[in-house]
């Protein structure tokens, strides 16, 4: 299992993280199987999305603020309450396929780890089988 | 890897993949493992919900659209960042184990294609291990 | 395949199975790869989050149940559209790696067993590879 660590500079922020997955499948000796992407955070996730206009990140972070804002009626004292339930609905991993010992992404795919509860040091699970 | 082609007639849409993604399990010589659905295209995805009732899919996608509605304070240009979101919240994949060389699912469990982003002629691939 | 069964004692409730999900990987002859926990059903899911605190959970149902209600203007008549809906978007599978044979997760996390719909008697299935 290959790890990989993130800093992110702001409590929300979706960083592109899909060289770094590449060159950890590159030094896999498997052909056809999967990669999994896993978070071991709970406050953070990871998912696949355009990597190509900055503004999908930006609007992709901003609406779930809207819907999960950071103050409610929230129980759980640390004030991040928000941010576990992003990171549930997001989702801690991503299974992407393989072909011919590569990730097998779509034209306009990237991975993104999403935080959620930064700025903070995470990390990020690469595992190809 | 199978591939397979979808095709949506409307701009939301789930479809039923369970049977093409049944034929390829039974293409493939495992016995025991998963079966990864994954869907190569960021404003679209795949999730396993009832395909019984089709108003279960049709109140899915209503509900989805009045939280995430398509005209937003959005800053992407495409006008499609309420796909972006739905697909990345939903999800580009689902892994299902394999039961004696069949997809394990339960009863009432089918699974969908989502197009958010439709009509459009989508990719859904299938790698089983 | 593992089958694990479990209870649910209220409509909307978040059941950590880590420690069930543990044995089954403990049982099982692999060093490196990965873990699936399925949850065959329509209106419940799995996901991975922080069980110290019960507010966590506490607060995840919650906002769900605010953002997803129960009565809204459905069409599928059996009154259970927001546990298809959170189940669509909570997700039935979650992927965890392996690690020397045992579950690779972070400090924090922990495997819930998400019930919207209960109260039921529910199975998940734990598929090792």
């Amino acid at each position: 299992m290959k790890e990989l660590s993130v800093t992110s500079r702001v409590r929300n922020e979706m960083i592109d993280i899909t060289e770094s997955v590449s060159r950890a499948v590159a030094d896999a000796p498997v052909e056809a199987g999967f990669c999994v992407v896993f978070v071991p955070h709970t406050t953070a996730a990871v998912t696949i999305n355009e990597n190509a206009d900055p503004d999908v990140p930006r609007d992709l972070l901003a609406k779930l603020a809207s819907v999960y804002p950071q103050e409610d009626h929230y129980h759980h004292s640390e004030g991040n309450s928000d941010a576990h339930l992003k990171a549930a609905l997001v989702g801690p991993s991503v299974v992407i396929p393989l072909r011919e010992g590569r990730l097998a992404l779509g034209r306009w795919q990237g991975i993104f780890f999403c935080e959620f509860d930064g700025p903070r040091r995470r990390q990020v699970w690469i595992q190809v089988r």
